[in-house]
Order: structure tokens, then C-alpha cells, then sequence
């Protein structure tokens, strides 16, 4: 096992490990957000035929020449063709067909006239503007022929996709898995939320923060619950954790926090690949996958993080590791968060030899991105990630990064990239 | 009612109409993604008592000073502190107290030193480091304390949220209440997604899609179906939506589509604001509100906005002018979609007088966003709209947009903003 590695090694490490999940055939109503996993190929002509885009009159063409508004074209209104209904007559010559916009085009008619652009007294219809050929007809497969492949793999399911899989009358599509990720943490120190805390006892806030950040990407979390200082009941919770695809552990039961987790791993069968990352928060890092699990139908068993106890780290590691690897799993092809270069607006330093993610706020003042600490960025500080919109990447080997000069950051608060004005 | 207004001017029509929701107050467990709507303070300290940051010794810095890797000082242990434990000895002068990472620290010590930074032979603790005043130890009280006003209004409620809300026990806060969306379609042409289109009948996907843009805001949407072409109809279904906050209308019971919908809305109690905005896609849309509904409990009736009837023209109208007084409602700040400039890929023309939104694909070259269309720009077109990163802002009295120069974009996929490394 590897330790004291880089957060690019690690990184590396953990997406080479990273499968892309297999994909599940899902109901086109609960597929908003997921990313498709082959082609959507279509069975209809979208519209299925020549209609109107306007309300007015279906006309000929030829008989509306010179038409205007001091020489109207006068025309004989013969019938209607309602937008739901077919267009059964023909339009002869002198003839018009009163149309509403989606209306199909009856036969004989090459143009529509739009209401506005006539005067009607009776079935008397005066055409004021003469129409171009084709004018306001929407072609029959003008959007979608039969045998277009109109949505590609990779695609994620927003509103339009969900509209037009609507229009073609899919009810199902396929989509890559979501992976499950079972959360676990440990120690005789925690409660949960609704607990007593006399006596120096903490809430287990990890797995509330670890779900969230589960949940926010799409992933489907399983809380596993507080496993007791023990060796069998840390056993106990992992083994209830076997059938995920990603076990979380924190706070506990991580490889550094007690000398016999390590042992119940290797038990399971788990290989670890490294402990210990050069960063700030988040040193103790541990990962590793299982071997394949009887009867749980996978290749190979869930790969393992085990993230440092304190608030922030377990945030933070997850915030780099863990998730671009559920956004691989997922189907995404872009997996970190949006990078913006900011001027700092205070002097920051700290020791030559990790990587630190410094908490920041970001404002823009002149067109430009300030960033700022939040406060306190002790790793047991949650308050000042509360308030972090951004991280701000502090290189390894640096020492200072002085007021005024520009450093990386990763965007968290997705409102920090909203605008303030509607561009119009 | 005035017709024929800019964009501009109706966005500003709306927002003064649209009401920030009233708070209500919802499980933690429920609240991720949605606005504070009151400050949260704190009943507890965080960490509760100074604890140690490091699995190691609590020692007393007057017994260690001068101990170096060639001249250790010897201490006692004496005790330990579990994790979960109360600190009930003291550590006096020439003892240590074994300490896991949280544990508190007991009275007497006044420093930790880390375990690796030691040797132990039975009782008998080597310490190999002198240790300063205070280190390794996490005050009470460092992240809050008692009455900190540790959240504000206005804060969406993320994974940090949920895991500080979580380590102070709290059960439930007061956040903004979720818009209802009434989203109704009419017309005898339309069926559902699974309904027969033979005859050219088509698909009522704009309830679909609306349905969608409501979710990927946190809004609630409610379907009341396709009302038929009769007024009785129409009238019906308005009504079952009079309860929401917002009622949303396309394809057959938008103003413009049937000349008794408005007939409709004003016998019901709506007055309409505005109707036809020089904008494309997306003209005929009209925007009006509800007098107090009798039995609602709301000082007003929900805003109607009837959106056009073209796909295309449903979509980007809602984009424009229903999400951001969604948001508004919801109580976020900032309303509107993450604006980018970018460089045309090719040249774009059209007549003056309406402001385009025109479908675009976003590419970076060179540090450059390039927009370049995704297509057929028709108002019936979706498929142009499933691939379009963004929307460009075509303004109204240009006529031209020529290859190479520079246009605002609002950016519609969050995957374009997304990363494809991680900065580090």
C-alpha cells in the first residue's frame, strides 16, 4: 500500500479503479437528470404532417398573386380544418380552408395567410398580403423523421429531452445506474442528531453531510448507522455495506482512527491501495476496493473510501475524490466542479509539502473574482464551510500566496455562478 | 394591456407582481436545496470541551520541556480517555493520559503529544517531542458557541448546512415554501404520450418539459391535463388550478391560441398585464394575475402566464420570464442563469425589431467560449433545443452578428460550467 501520495496520484488511483455503471431501462417521468446510455432512435415524423403555424387561411398560391391591401385577392371559404382533425377536402382553386396553428395542410393549398393579413364577411375571404410559397406551413418532419437518432449516449435528461421523448411517445429509455453508497461511521463518541450529547458526546454530522453530498450529484445514499468501538460491530456495519458500490466510512471507522479497522477490512477481502494524502484538510484518506462478493452479481465488490473523521476533511475528501468517481460511475464526462481564477484578497501561507483546499468566499469587483478566507480553517470547523463558496487550490510546495495575485479555485455554491442580470 | 412590450419590460412586470413565499418549517432531514428564512442560532457548544485533534497523550508542558529524540522525558500514563468518555482523573505532574482523537482533554494536561512522536513500554511513555502550550487540542467552542447566529437568511441549505444543523441537534428550520405550479394544455389535437396520434393528433409535451424546468428549480409542478375545446372546458380546468401560486398555460389556453380563453381568465377574476413580447421564439406570450381566490387564505391569486404554444416558444418563454420569478418566490437572490460571452463560430442574421434567444452549442478554443447554432431554429424544433448549451442574445434592433465577434450567452447546461480537471 502506497501512503504520503499526492492528490493527483490518488486521484488517478481512484478513477483507474472507477467503473461506469451498466445501464437500467427506467420510466421516461423519473429520468430527469440522469445520463443516457445509448442512442434514442425515433419512430415517428415530428410533425407528422405539413400544419400551420399560424391561424389564418390555407390558400393557393397561384390565386393570391398581386394580393394587397389596396387590391385584395377575394377567395371563397369552402371549410375548416379544426388543429386536432385531418384534412379530408381539397382546396380547389378560388377556394380557401379556414386553419388553426397546428391545423394539418389540406391538399391544393401551398400557403397560409395569417388571420391579421385578411377581412372575412361571410365566407367572403379578402386576402390583403400575397403569401411567398410555403409561407407559415411547418413541414412534416421539419423537428424528427422516423429513424433519426435524435438523443446520443452521454446526453444528460433536462427539460427539452423529456419534452421531445413526450412527443415520440417513449415511455422508457436507457439510462447509466445510480450508484448506491453505503455510509458509515463509528465510535462510542457519537450520537445521532436527536441523541444526548452530555458527557463529551458529538453527533455523527458526517453521514448527514456525506448523504447530501450524495444526493446533490444523484447518487443514492445508505446510511448504515453508528457502529460501536468493537471489532464485531465495525465487522457487523461494513458487512451491511458489501452490496453497495462505493462504501463511505468516517469518523471512526477510517483506517487511521482505530488500529483494528484495518484488520476487518483485510478480513472482507479488501485491497488497499493507498493511505495518506499530501493535502489540508484531509491527510488520513484512505481507499480501496473489495474483491468480487459472493452473490452480490458484481464483477468486483464496492470500492472503499475511508475519509478522515473531522467535519471539514470528510467534506473535503469527498468533495475530490469521492465525487468526481460517483459522477465516472454515473455516466458524466465532465466529473469536477467549475474552476474560476481569483485574486486573493489577503495574504495566505502556510508550510512547504501539502496541497491545501482553503475554505474562501468569492466576490467580483471590477469584472474580476475576489476570493477570501471564510474564517477559521480548522478541519473540525464547519461554520467556515458553510460559507465557503469556493475552494481555493494553495500548491503543495508553496508557502505564500500574496494579496493580490490570482489562484485557482473550484466553485461549490452553484449561485456564485447565477447572474445578477437577465442578459437582455 | 399593453402589447408589443420588450422583454425587458416584461421581466420588470413580473418581478414587481411576484410575492417572496412565505417561510414554513420543515425537517432538516427534507431541507436540502432549500432558501433560510430565518437566522439559525445556536443552543450548543461546538466542539463541546477542548478535545484532542490527535490520537496520542494529554501531557503537562512544564513535565516535557527540553524532550528530544536523544533526550526523552519519561511520564506515567496513567489513565486513559475513550473517545465517547468523560475525563473524570486528573493528569498530575509526571503522568499522561492516553487520548484518542476527540477525546476531552482532562484537567491538569495542557497540551497532546501525537503517538508517533512517543515510545511506550508497559506504563512507562517515552516522550521524544516537546510539545508547545495548547497543541494538538481543539477548544470548546472553536466552530460555535452558544447564541452564534450560525446561519442566515438567504443560505441554501447544502451538505455543510446539513451536517452543522445536524451536530446542533436541531430537528427542523424555517425555510421558504415551494412554489405550486399549475401546468395546464388544451386543444383537440393533443394526447398524452401514450395516447393514439394518428390523424394528426400530437403529443402534449410542453406539460412535460414545463413539468421538468419546475423540478430542476425545486418548484412544484401539478398537471391538470389537456382541456378539450370548448370554453366549459377550459374553465374547468383553470379552476383546478386557482389554489397554486403560479398557474401556467401553453398550447390551446394561452390568450392568443382561442379567442374564449380570454374570455375565460377574465370571468374568473384574472387581469391580464401584457400581452405579446417583441422577442423570438416565444411572441404571443401573456401575463396576468389572480384577485384574492375566495377560501385560497393567499391575499392574491396565482400569476398566470400563458406561454406560447410551439415547444420551443413554451420552453424559452419559461425560461425567461417564469424561472426567475420562481426563484424569486423561493428566495434566492440571485434569479438568473450563469452568463458567459462568447465568440460567434459563425455569422447570424435576422430583421429588426424582436430579440432572439438563439440555440447554441458552447465550445472552449484557446480560452475562448465559441457559440455557434445548434440548427433549425424553428419554434417547433426541439431537437435544436435538446443540444443547445445556452441561449445567445441576439439583440432586438441588430440585424447582424458577424463571425468572430462577441455575444452574451445565458448558459443552460451546467455541464458546460463543469470541469474537465480538477485544478490540482
Amino acid at each position: 500500500m502506497r501512503t504520503g501520495i499526492t492528490p493527483g496520484e490518488a486521484l488517478r488511483t481512484i478513477l483507474d479503479e472507477t467503473p461506469v455503471l451498466a445501464p437500467e431501462t427506467v420510466a421516461v417521468r423519473e429520468a430527469q437528470g440522469r445520463i443516457l446510455a445509448a442512442s434514442v432512435v425515433s419512430e415517428r415524423t415530428l410533425p407528422p404532417a405539413d400544419n400551420s403555424a399560424m391561424d389564418g387561411y390555407a390558400v393557393r398560391v397561384a390565386d393570391t398573386g398581386g394580393a394587397g391591401p389596396g387590391s385584395p385577392v377575394e377567395l371563397r371559404v369552402a371549410f375548416e380544418v379544426a388543429a386536432g382533425g385531418a384534412a379530408d377536402a381539397d382546396v380547389g382553386p378560388g377556394q380557401a380552408a379556414r386553419v388553426l396553428t397546428g391545423a394539418p395542410i389540406p391538399t391544393g393549398a401551398d400557403a397560409v395567410v395569417r388571420q391579421e393579413d385578411t377581412e372575412l364577411e361571410g365566407d367572403r375571404l379578402r386576402v390583403l398580403v400575397a403569401p411567398a410559397p410555403h409561407e407559415h406551413i411547418r413541414d412534416a418532419g421539419e423537428d424528427v423523421r422516423v429513424g433519426d437518432r435524435v438523443l446520443e449516449p452521454g446526453a444528460a435528461i433536462g427539460p427539452p429531452h423529456l419534452g421531445l421523448l413526450a412527443s415520440l411517445g417513449r415511455a422508457t429509455i436507457p439510462v447509466h445506474q445510480r450508484p448506491r453508497v453505503a455510509i458509515l461511521s463509528g465510535g462510542d463518541e457519537l450520537v445521532e442528531p436527536d441523541g444526548d450529547v452530555a458527557g463529551g458526546r458529538i453527533v455523527s454530522s458526517n453521514s448527514y453531510s456525506i448523504a447530501a453530498q450524495c444526493r446533490e450529484i444523484g447518487a443514492d445514499p445508505v446510511y448504515l448507522g453508528i457502529a460501536r468501538d468493537t471489532p464485531e460491530d465495525v465487522e457487523r456495519h461494513f458487512r451491511a455495506g458489501l452490496r453497495a458500490d462505493v462504501l463511505v466510512s468516517s469518523a471512526g471507522v477510517s483506517v487511521g482512527d482505530r488500529d483494528y479497522v484495518r484488520g476487518v477490512l483485510e478480513k472482507l477481502g479488501c485491497q488497499l491501495l493507498f493511505w495518506g494524502v499530501k493535502m489540508k484538510p484531509g491527510y488520513p484518506l484512505a481507499f480501496g476496493r473489495f474483491g468480487r462478493i459472493e452473490g452480490s452479481g458484481g464483477e468486483s465488490g464496492p470500492l472503499v473510501f475511508g475519509l478522515p473523521g473531522n467535519p471539514v476533511s470528510a467534506m473535503v475528501t469527498f468533495e475530490e475524490f469521492v465525487r468526481p468517481a460517483l459522477r465516472k460511475m454515473i455516466g458524466h464526462r465532465e466529473l469536477y466542479r467549475p474552476l474560476v481564477r481569483a485574486r486573493l484578497g489577503e495574504t495566505l501561507r502556510k508550510k512547504a509539502g501539502r496541497l491545501h483546499f482553503v475554505r474562501v468566499g468569492l466576490a467580483r469587483e471590477d469584472g474580476r473574482v475576489v476570493a477570501s478566507s471564510t474564517g477559521n480553517q480548522s478541519s473540525g470547523v464547519l461554520r467556515s464551510m458553510t460559507r465557503a463558496a469556493g475552494l481555493l487550490i494553495f500548491p503543495a510546495d508553496a508557502t505564500e500566496l500574496a494579496a493580490g495575485t490570482e489562484a485557482e479555485v473550484q466553485v461549490l455554491d452553484p449561485d456564485f455562478l447565477a447572474s445578477d442580470r437577465p442578459g437582455f
